[in-house]
């Protein structure tokens, strides 16, 4: 049986390191499928590879093993590993925070240290820079086809020691639900918070609802509007604002057919607070 | 039997919107082979992404299935639809103009609506937005698995109510041929016009002669300038204009190792005419 | 048996070329395997093919089938080869330097023109613009999926009068170190030279030494200061220079998470100088 091998890193897909990766793959076994998550997560950034996983991995068959390499720490004592999570897929990444949103939103059940004697590309030389190629996408294929099972990963080690990066829980208080804004869906440019439907559905809202939007960063007012809650973009005019229930679950801020994160210069992470409370048609002003 | 996918869309490569959509197609048949048309389709332009489909079909197997989801509809009372080629190839879309150029150029022989009830992702929730996930690579991954056949699509359209954005003809008049410039050849910014070879040789025209081109949008012009009429880019000189017959057998207009479209800030579609006649060699000026 | 087809061009992923190309190899084989190199050559570039093409395929499984267009000679009368190499791998491309890095640091054994009388797309038509669908890929494919084997190529040529790149070899004087930037590691900035590590340990440099590097480019200074040679991007400060070795077992020069290409404006290519000689720690100023 061989699984499936889904690649991410933030290598960019302009010269020759992805494809490195593969033909290492392809070295362990010919016949591996291999696929891509994206190679496009900004340079360093462990968060928003952490995100991507989280966003796509639920899709994907089980036992599908996912490589992750955002490193800047390759050439540090920070560990290689893999981790099983519970609908039994595997990350193969360093331990740097990239299983942040899968361990918090999704579950591991066991996490292995990659001993590096035996899961090694050989003959990788003197060169410390490229563990994408030599340990992670090498381990991660050898995972994949068969060649090694979990356990032959290496030792085993505690999951409440994964390296977590800070990732605060949305609160609500006096009819004010506030949280951050976790990422973006770059293309269109709409905003994803960390607030979910279910949270959103407690407090009691439903569709055609207005709502106060506002957002800030570092203590600036960046945002503040009303704008409806809508099942889909289309439910508000062309270029109108509009909170809407994104693809993973959470609230989302567009402007249909427009970008938000363009027109008001928003950027993601902790940093980026977004509140929303319901207001009346008729008195907001 | 399996059938080749082939995704289309408009969401770019930089977040994980088009990994979801190949594990919900390995999720349908872990085997299945799917490969890319592009995602870099510009936001919402149509246009281009049916554009695309029709330069690229042809040279794929027969019974290929392609999903393309350039959706700015998505959430309205559009169709989602799957058409089948005159060649047994499918394409799995919303009907938004998305099949133009297939009908126009190579022949729809059937159409259904994608009933909803059935080909929808399970448990896909309450997000109205991810229809390319959720609904249009479900269906795709279906019918080029073979669990369902055409026929289990949905109920029966008309193949004339396809929607079909504006496509102007070329003409001939007086020894001067009109046209639109299509699209671009993105990469190296040759003009892509609408005029085919076979028009153009039916014109006299033979290789070696010099034509004067001009090219306007919305009354404005933009050049006008003597070119030849070359086989390939080797036949100009390095930095010289030229006409040649492009790689789908129609008219096109680029600077041998230059950017015609950069160098005279040239867009595309029915609002840019381009027109030819041709002159004689030692009296233009 | 089928081999590995991997394909590298400089048309980038924004239109329907490198599709039309993956269809066309599936035409003549639709369980042939196709990957990516990169598609994201700057255009024209023929170094940065020859390579990319270097730098990734020893990664590769023997027998692997790479097709390459960089292709500014398209319809000239500049050759289409196939070459092999003493791993047994085949490059398919123009004899237009493509080959250079190949042929001198892996080696090539021998190399076949392509007829075209043979090895070309059927009915691909009046168009001589778009050899890398009509001639690269499909012969690419066809030698993949074993319907030609390498003699049915075509002629073989001297493997002596494949065209090559001028390439300069790096130089060792008065203990200076001299070479050349080849090319970069886009994605973060880092300067990758023509210096082995070889050469570098011959000269009696060790881990921790620190060294004077200096950039030039057509007798312009570009940067003269000190850094030390680090195992990895972890052995300097967060934002210091190091020296390195990199992933292809040559020295590299790099910001720790910074990009020193862009923080000095380098470029690469035979024009862009580097030298390197030891210093003392305690007198350099």
């Amino acid at each position: 049986m061989t699984r499936h091998l889904v690649l991410q890193t933030d290598f960019g897909l302009c010269d020759g390191a992805v494809s490195a990766m593969y033909g290492v793959a392809l070295s362990v076994d010919p016949n591996l499928k291999i696929y891509d998550l994206t190679h496009e997560i900004p340079q360093y950034n462990i968060w928003e590879g952490s995100y991507r996983l989280y966003q796509t991995i639920t899709y994907w068959p089980d036992e599908t093993v996912f490589v992750s390499v955002v490193d800047p720490g390759v050439g540090t004592d920070r560990l290689s590993v893999v981790a099983k999570t519970v609908d039994n897929q595997y990350i193969v990444s360093p331990d740097n925070g990239t299983l942040t949103h899968i361990t918090e939103n999704i579950g591991i059940v066991s996490v292995r240290e990659i001993d590096e004697t035996i899961n090694r590309l050989p003959n990788s030389g003197e060169s410390y820079t490229f563990h994408g190629r030599d340990i992670y996408a090498y381990t991660g294929a050898r995972l994949a086809a068969g060649v090694i099972n979990f356990e032959q990963v290496g030792r085993e080690l505690l999951v409440d020691e994964i390296i977590k990066l800070t990732n605060p829980e949305p609160t609500v208080s006096e009819g004010v639900i506030s949280g951050n804004i976790d990422i973006l869906d770059i293309r269109f440019g709409n905003l994803w918070t960390n607030i979910s439907r279910e949270l959103f559905i407690q407090s009691g809202l439903t569709y055609g609802d207005l709502l106060e939007v506002t957002i800030e960063t570092n203590d600036r007012l960046v945002y503040k509007n009303a704008m409806t809650y809508g099942r889909s973009f289309a439910d508000s005019r062309l270029g109108e604002p509009l909170i809407y229930v994104n693809s993973v679950d959470k609230l989302g801020v567009a402007i249909n057919q427009g970008s938000f994160a363009q027109a008001y210069h928003i950027g993601t992470g902790i940093n980026w607070k977004i509140s929303l409370r319901k207001i009346n048609n008729h008195t907001y002003k």
